[in-house]
């Protein structure tokens, strides 16, 4: 149990950008609406997974929709005491705690500002261990847990309540209403008890999303190595490329930011070329034709300079970048895991083949 | 207290026909909904709305959708279950009786079935005293009562509650969550106590459908006169034109059907023409370009010879009929029931008119 306040909040967000692998969206805004919760009620409580009482009733929270509408579209203020009392009344139980459902991106954020504003306390856990665009592509599907009951609302006060046959219609139905809604909503899902969290919860994900945004920030003044030594030190992330963005494809489809970013080698990588391809998140990549990473391995783009993470978003020509990859969570790389977020779901003709064994001996 | 039986549904269908305006779908696929639910499980039980307790639960049963669906995609069997046990476990008390939330078209038939199944009975009372396209188009809408909590399901068993911030909102969110379910569910919404029940509802309406069906029945073998007459008569009906279609022009905007007959006079009408638009429903009814009749009250076409009404679905070249004008109930012709359902709502570019004020000393 300790303490999360504005320093930590700033920490966290960085990780989760990282976490994020492109997508999730940019914790920008999420970090102000859990810095203005945080300096109007106080810190929020961290609770180590290891410390929830087996029949707590934990309860994750997100946004769902569209997280670049969050910045023209405010979360109300009110969405969390809503979302309380559905809960509450549903169950007819008292909510022992919070926790984020994605560590990666803007959904790192929101469940702090709800911890605040609640006087709740946060777990220390998530579902997925990094960002996915879609709500069923979280280990608590391998376990056979159901999404719903389902709580959603929006900042005008609307609210639905979901119990669904799979957690594919939570998503088919929840994303319907929340593109009524105008395109972003709060959500709480995949409402769980204590002993189901420390069975199939990503464990101390956002200690270790503050660690890594930590490392990032103190690279700088480093006395270990070189900043690009320690980042991959201290990340334990493996450098797939490094190059300049000299191509990005975009393409919308459905509710999904696909596309393909085409890098030019620089450094040790000069005269070599490489591309990622993106849906919402980086689901690939290839360096002179050959897979160096896949989902749900981690594929992140880091800036060469800062290491600040890159959100498919924000690609740019010219922008100088290295390709990190990072071990996902172990249960996605189990049959049931891969069958849920593995690269055939996403429509990339290959085999999973864990980054560490993609890159065994050192390509180039 | 009386029973509904075989007999009764086939009369009350054939008036929903004529209650639906044009509109609310054919009751045919429902009736046989209704038949098969009342063969197996008995007759049902019809209550006075002033037999029932000012403190009773009622609840408002309908399909929600394209009723051209329903033919495709039947009705489980188990969604009255689901409703019923969704609003006993919301409300924490027992359902005392179901009842229709639209007399006109497919929804007179839906109620029967449920209350068969679930063994209680139906008010004999209904939201609209016709068919009318959007949810929030009820009477309890003028009493300032929410649609809400609605529960919603469809036949894989997916279940939703809505709690909105007005009727307009349901009908957006319920309509985004019927479309994902593949265009029709069945809902329980505006649920009321018998006190409120009184002062709102339709009252009589299924006894009037049913009256209107057995006196369309029985035209053939009166002594009264001559169908015709006695069919106007009956009815309370104004008789608006007699012609036969030679156009029908249909367009599909949003999830409406909009459109327009026009007629060739026939008859006492001869070398005058007439046309009539719709959404859904019958809206509007011109007879040499002037207005004889607008929404809220009904106009319906029926066939010259059977008086059997013609949806608008159902309207086809060469047919004959007569257009009728029917006095909708009295709470719609308030200011606040005609800015729910008058005309400038469905955009047409006029006031409303009573249709007895407008037909007032016969125009032809």
């Amino acid at each position: 149990m300790r303490q999360i306040g504005l320093r930590e909040i700033e920490d966290i967000a960085l990780g989760a950008a990282l976490l994020g692998a492109g997508g999730g969206g940019d914790p920008y805004v999420g970090k102000l609406v859990a810095i203005g919760a945080v300096r109007e009620c106080g810190p929020v409580t961290l609770l180590d997974p290891e410390e929830v009482p087996d029949d707590a009733l934990i309860v994750p929270i997100a946004m769902m929709g569209a997280p670049t509408v969050l910045s023209e579209k405010a979360i109300g203020g009110n969405e969390y005491k809503t979302l309380y009392n559905m809960v509450s009344q549903f169950y007819g139980r008292k909510i022992y705690a919070f926790m984020p459902i994605e560590a990666g991106g803007v959904n790192s954020m929101l469940p702090i500002a709800a911890a605040a504003r609640m006087g709740l306390p946060l777990v220390d856990a998530d579902g997925m261990g990094r960002a996915f665009p879609e709500l069923q592509m979280v280990t608590f599907t391998i376990g056979g847990i159901s999404a719903t009951p389902m709580a959603l609302t929006d900042e005008k006060g609307n609210c639905v309540i979901f119990q669904t046959i799979t957690n594919k219609w939570t998503e088919e139905l929840a994303r319907a209403v929340t593109m009524s809604c105008g395109g972003s909503v709060s959500v709480c899902l995949y409402v769980i008890d204590g002993k189901t969290l420390k069975e199939y919860a990503v464990k101390n994900i956002i200690t270790r999303s503050e660690m890594l945004g930590r490392a990032i920030r103190n690279l700088k003044n480093s006395t270990e190595g070189t900043p690009e030594d320690v980042f991959f030190k201290t990340t334990e992330g493996f450098k797939l490329f490094k190059g300049k963005i000299v191509d990005v494809l975009r393409e919308t489809r459905g509710a999904f930011n696909f596309g393909k970013v085409v890098l030019e080698g620089i450094g040790e990588y000069k005269g070599h070329n490489a591309h990622v391809e993106f849906q919402n998140e980086n689901l690939l990549a290839r360096v002179d034709g050959e897979i160096v990473a896949t989902v749900p391995d981690l594929i992140c783009l880091v800036d060469t300079e800062t290491f600040v993470p890159v959100t498919t978003d924000g690609l740019k020509y010219g922008k100088r970048v290295f390709v990190v990859g990072l071990k996902c969570f172990e249960m996605w790389r189990t049959p049931k895991g891969l069958e849920l977020v593995g690269p055939r779901y996403f429509g990339c003709n290959t085999d999973y083949i864990p980054v560490e064994d993609r890159v065994k001996g050192g390509r180039l």
